[in-house]
């Protein structure tokens, strides 16, 4: 998806992106650097339904090698054939630095008793839609487009970031368990702080949401009365709608910085059907 | 002695060491990136004397600030007051890979059965020796000197750095205890296969050899008598002889680097003295 924004980018503004194939490369590069390094944080076993890398090399395997990789990002960022290599540096300097606080936040937030709505919509801002945001606007710096096409790009791609985290959050609760890749449910039974558990503890009153906090975080439930409870919970609450609202609030900010965008109409259409096909999957 | 190392490589050529600055803290954060890595990944509780990052503020914080310090190092590089940018950047990123690929093959020589004396030498260049080569190199380009002074500095730091560590190995069973920082014998109380260690194995036939290294790699000797039992057999084999001797060939090759850089004799004796020092040191 990364280095399809970034495809994306420079077509908007050139035909032939083989220029922006090594820029896609480091993207891709770069966001499974961070992978390697954040499963072994969270402990996470699985990727992509095989075992992790620290699952299956080790530990030290996992960090040494998310080390070369990051270096390696760095290696093809030097070799790009675009004008200002610096300035791409510096660019993805900034955002690489930006999803490691994202991460060290997203850990945080694991232990934290209270964390604000704003606070969630950062978290994800940083350590996933930046990213995004860099990807589109490399791409199209690669091109030649204007800073203030790259800028308005970079926000338009970062703003429908954050909605397509909180349409992940969504289907970890209401997608098709026989579309959705991950098993359903997956966020609550592992009490996870996500958009659709802080807008539940926003609503409910106060004697509500002391229990609703305790029974949430707690791992003592059986897992599918947990999930059943939680999303019945949430359904009182209208808490799809409120999840509705907040995408649509971050999507139609996206486009609204599409729209600016110095370019022919129909040449923003495919990115932006592209964004709304990823903002509103189901799987 | 990294950022000295850079620092020095400047004022062969130019005064004002204010320039070379900025390079030298690139040089000390990489290092310090690589050190908070690497005690995670040997388990070392200390780090100068006091609990390092991985102990002090758990595994996961270590591995993402370290991850931070490396990205921050590039977002120094792209701010130097330096012609070609770009290509300290492709020399930082070419020995960060491969300090990271040292670290790989030490790690790799604690479960190896037989390691040769040559792999030995490649891993300690590796590890510790190029990032020096690095820093007087990249001292030497902002002061604006040749390429070809630039390869033999670095040649020289790089051999020099070979030496030093061998003169480590050598300290860390003959050092005198009230001077040497750490606890002397601790490699052979871990049964690190160090210099001292390989050469032994080389000089004994193949019944001795046999005992030997299953008498160096057991855990269960008391600490004090296995140092004394391993230091004597040293002492038969003469490996402080032998070691001498190769710190020696490597400085004698580093000199030779130094002596074909194209600057008057009185400006390479600092540089000069400074690695002999480091490579006699006692401590």
């Amino acid at each position: 998806m990364r280095s399809l924004f970034c495809l994306l980018g420079y077509q908007l503004y050139k035909e032939d992106i083989t220029k922006a194939l090594d820029a896609a490369y480091c993207i891709e590069l770069f966001h499974n650097f961070s992978l390697v390094h954040d499963d072994i944080m969270d402990e996470a076993d699985l990727r992509r339904g095989q075992a992790a890398v620290h699952i299956k090399y080790g530990n030290n395997a996992a960090i040494l090698s998310g080390d070369v990789m990051l270096i390696e990002v760095y290696q093809r960022l030097t070799k790009l054939e675009v004008e200002d290599k610096i300035t791409v540096i510096e660019l993805f300097s900034k955002v690489a630095r930006e999803v490691c606080e994202g991460q060290s936040m997203d850990m945080a937030f694991e232990t934290l008793d209270q964390v604000s709505i704003e606070e969630y919509l950062e978290m994800i801002r940083l350590k996933t839609a930046v990213l995004l945001g860099l990807s589109v606007r490399v791409g199209a710096r690669i091109a030649g487009s204007s800073e203030s096409d790259q800028e308005h790009l970079n926000q338009f791609a970062t703003n429908a970031g954050v909605a397509f985290q909180l349409q992940d959050d969504y289907l970890d609760v209401y997608g098709d368990p026989e579309k959705f890749g991950k098993k359903v449910g997956g966020d609550i039974i592992q009490g996870k702080k996500t958009y659709l558990y802080l807008r539940a503890v926003q609503l409910l009153n106060e004697k509500e949401r002391k229990d609703f906090i305790e029974f949430y975080s707690s791992s003592n439930a059986q897992p599918f009365a947990k999930v059943e409870r939680v999303r019945s919970i949430f359904d009182e609450l209208y808490i799809p709608h409120y999840c509705e609202e907040a995408k649509t609030a971050f999507f139609d900010l996206a486009k609204s910085h599409l729209d600016v965008v110095n370019l022919p109409e129909d040449k923003k259409v495919e990115l932006k059907e592209f964004a709304l096909t990823l903002m509103n999957r189901n799987s």
